[in-house]
């Protein structure tokens, strides 16, 4: 048993909450035997007692996006964030920050926030009114006679939060991974010209996907099955991951066509001095991501049927349409698509081993206003067709996992974004068990 | 393992029915160091395992309310009450007295009274027409040709039942614990004025709580709470469980107003010759009870929105409208409040370690005529608020501490009836591990 | 741990997919210690280890019945079929037999077929497009710059199918029992005058029963119980699996009946060369059988209020129809009535340890007209009310087998096929984990 998973056995109890010293033993045996190149063994998708080390090696320890700045503009303002047994409270402070709180009341174990979003100023847990600060002190408990009982020692348990470029992320561990810094550095020159902080939420989609979290983001690091989402083909090139010597014939046309919109965009932004390289280390480094700009296909300015724009407001600096989509991955469970007009942030929530919630969210400029500047139906329509598209190819793999003649499969070389997902993740398990 | 827990895996058969020899002494310790004044620890709400420990150690071992004699008023008239595992048929017999039987068929297992409630003479199952008498005895197995069986070895097997003042109580041990006997003889007098042999049924609701038993007996164990429960507040003191020295400003007002009540209450009992003394061993015995008889606001009399009667119709011998509450509370599951004008039976029964059966019947005198002596709607509004909120309450704790978050918090002054109702259920299930 | 249960856990990956050694040598003893002539212990019935333990010694070694050739008239049709965790392509082929294939993508593991039937050429799995012949060899995988991809190598799996009197029979063991090929010769000469080749599906039903599969067996196993079935009575006698002595008085006349018609019967069968003898052989051998033709009540022609026919059009060769039923029972999990008018076939397909899918299909001749030959909601009343009916009576057994009161209990003389049926089911298991 690791040190730290016997530190959580100590603090949370034992038993069924915890995973037995045996089972973590053979889990450390899976992931050592990983077979390079190849779809992970079938227990990763199906078993509770991964699913628990998952928590704590990747969920209990990274850096994840919770939400943007768009959804939580003002002090007071707050997201709760569920996944697995966890339940956060992600709360705007007067500093311009945010407060990440565990929703737990100290006294009898209550949720203190019960709704996914909302406004507050001191935070009263519904059941006997135990009420703590923004900052999740404990400012009063109606205890009259209570004589030893010191209201320092029941604040609400917290944890880290942080704003990028209008993109804020969380994390539980006692110490985050610090090279968070240095990824931040990376994506923050990408992402300020879209200037997240004057845009506003024009929609939220939340999906249960019944599928493993790993299967979701599987699907989600190749377009090899890109021939599954006609919708979204029509402005993003299907041809993506691929390369000169792996484009298949019916794709050709499209490839040339990819390349010259490319070059174009290219030059586009050296004229406004945007950054468009690629830049990849999703299995290089703790935080893993995937960052560039990439030109759209038909006009080559939003996720529409022609490619052109969704909403008729520009957002934050920018003075072109024509900028295709700045895209970005992150492990272990986001990824995100900047177009000139409108943003889209995706991420992949644990429910249980079998269930994850997939939160899309479209975001605009502050001053668009709907059905003037953009119809709410257009705007939404590709993607939550590709979502639900690729709900069902999820759903596809995991009934598929739990069948004994699922085998591990290979990884083609289009694919090999998914590869450097499943390395990432086997890296920073083993990380958490030495 | 415990010569119980063995001898139960050695009748029900092994695996997934028992609990495990290691999980055993994992849990055995999770009890012994309980800390006092400090709600549980997360799996004691969670684990399936401490559930079954419960349903043998705590339900399978004590005196458990079951109905009232107003529910089975006729011989042949039963109830089936079913609790984790078990299915239990509460039949009420010529002798005015009650059999219980256990609800499984001795030839193949089936059910054999599959309705909530009803009449019946003999015992027939559905499934191959066994035939047992009302007290289980197998009387017909349609079998000409069977030599070799004796019916007399095919009984439905027979569990412990007795009636205390209109009460009926049921034990499934092989000899159920004898205090309660002297318990019976503490609440009877208390009781008996409000005569439930005379009573009916006026309403019966079965609600499911997402939340442990305990959470359930908790949040029922304490009125620190009661500001989530406007409705039950105007006629019950929220100061209730409170002390001179405990009463918040807020509550001050309301504090004096109760204390005058008692006075006049107490000054009304002693004229009647009825009971009122506080008795709470609540952790002192094993079967532990608290009673008393406490006044209500308003005018006193009952559960309405100005304490004024629900029913025109007093019960039994009573003379007197004004009689407030005459409250008891019995470990494991039950509480109970017997007003002048109608009577309320709580129970809650565990469906498994994360949902709960709360039962909560309204009996008026049997002479009452709805729509003219009482209105329904009126006689069951406030406790069918109540149990709204309280099922709120217990939910919002069942979540909470499914997470890693949760840690142990103190239980205020004003909260001690909830400390003795843990106390008695850790003592309790030690005593059978022993 | 067995040899093959171990090399299970090798292919499938370890922990929650496979049973722990210490649970199987507690499996083991159950199987071993099985008392004769009484129902199973409690845990066969609820315990998912012991489950994992029969999809493999049951479900996957033994012949399944899976389809009538009826179902999947021409090359390309194909029905899937689901048991446990596993899933099936079961499609017709060119000559005229089936291809049974894992339905299992080699790539990422995602469902090729997701329709319960249908009729296709190639099989294209949805995710990616990967290509598979009829026989299950990758024949495309857009994957043009894949140097090191053999497609040989990712085949689908396959499993072994068989046609024998126009039932498709599968098995996924390497090397299923050979006595399956004796039994085929017995039951052949049986059903080949009804020619199901020359027969088409009237009707489909699929229901899902809240019990686990044996408990369907069991109660598809013995006539004790048929005072439960008022509609099929009618025409099924009763008074089936009795002897002269074993009649209870009630069915004496019954009885009497009986005898007259099957006398009848049997000279019918004489005339026209048809066998109509018991073999029952249905623990004394691995693909256990028993087989006969009875004689109906009423007019003897069909599972009708009168017993008269149900379709106006003979099958096959017959030119009578005053047949009876010819009944077979095939182990584990199938059983079948052959009328002169028309055909059920039944099959019980596990979902998990307390869930069984019942699959009924009516057949009759192909050239009957629905509408004009028969009345489809007159075809199908008896056997859908009996279906209902026995469903039931397998919940009510569930629920009782997770009572702790639940005891092994006799089985009567009347229901030595049930006997039987376990006999087989614990000799099979055991000679698998020996």
């Amino acid at each position: 048993m690791t040190a730290s998973v016997s530190a959580a056995r100590s603090t949370r109890g034992k038993l069924s909450s915890t995973v037995q010293d045996q089972q973590l033993a053979e889990i450390t045996e899976l992931f050592q035997n990983r077979r390079k190149g190849y779809s992970l063994e079938a227990p990763f998708y199906t078993d509770p007692s991964i699913f628990k080390v998952e928590m704590e090696a990747i969920f209990g320890t990274h850096w994840l996006f919770a939400a943007s700045v768009a959804e939580v503009p003002e002090p007071g303002d707050y997201v709760t964030l569920d996944y697995g047994p966890h339940s956060l409270i992600v709360l705007r402070n007067d500093d311009g920050g945010v407060n990440v709180l565990h929703n737990v009341c100290r006294h009898r174990g209550a949720r203190v926030l019960t709704e996914n979003s909302g406004s507050t100023g001191n935070l009263v847990c519904g059941y006997h009114s135990w009420t703590y600060s923004p900052e999740g002190d404990l400012i009063h408990a109606s205890s009259p006679g209570e004589i030893d009982f010191d209201k320092n020692c029941f604040a609400l348990k917290r944890a880290h939060g942080r704003i990028v470029a209008g993109l804020i992320f969380v994390s539980i561990a006692a110490e985050p991974p610090t090279d968070f810094d240095e990824v931040s550095k990376i994506f923050e020159p990408y992402l300020a010209p879209h200037d997240l902080g004057s845009a506003k939420v024009a929609y939220q989609q939340d999906i249960i996907e019944e599928g493993n979290w790993k299967l979701v983001m599987e699907n989600n690091r190749e377009c090899y099955h890109c021939d599954g989402h006609p919708e979204l083909a029509c402005s993003l090139f299907p041809t993506w991951g691929l390369t000169d010597e792996l484009v298949p014939p019916h794709l050709e046309e499209v490839w040339e066509r990819n390349k010259n919109a490319q070059s174009a965009l290219e030059e586009r932004c050296r004229r406004y001095s945007l950054p468009y390289e690629v830049v990849e280390e999703l299995d290089t480094r703790i935080a893993g991501i995937r960052i560039s700009r990439e030109s759209l296909d038909g006009d080559g300015e939003s996720f529409s049927a022609d490619g052109r724009r969704l909403s008729k407001k520009l957002l934050g600096d920018l003075r072109d349409f024509r900028l295709g989509r700045c895209s970005m991955h992150l492990q272990p469970n986001s990824w995100f698509h900047f177009q000139s007009d409108h943003v889209i942030t995706f991420a992949a929530y644990p429910i249980n081993e079998h269930q994850t919630l997939v939160r899309t969210t479209w975001l605009v400029a502050d001053d668009a206003v709907e059905g003037q500047d953009y119809d709410l139906e257009k705007l939404t329509y590709t993607w939550k067709q590709t979502n639900l598209q690729d709900k069902a190819f999820v759903e596809l793999c995991q009934t598929g996992a739990g069948s004994p003649a699922y085998q591990q499969g290979p990884y083609m070389k289009s694919e090999y974004q998914v590869e450097a997902f499943i390395n990432w993740y086997t890296q920073r398990v083993l990380e958490h068990l030495a």
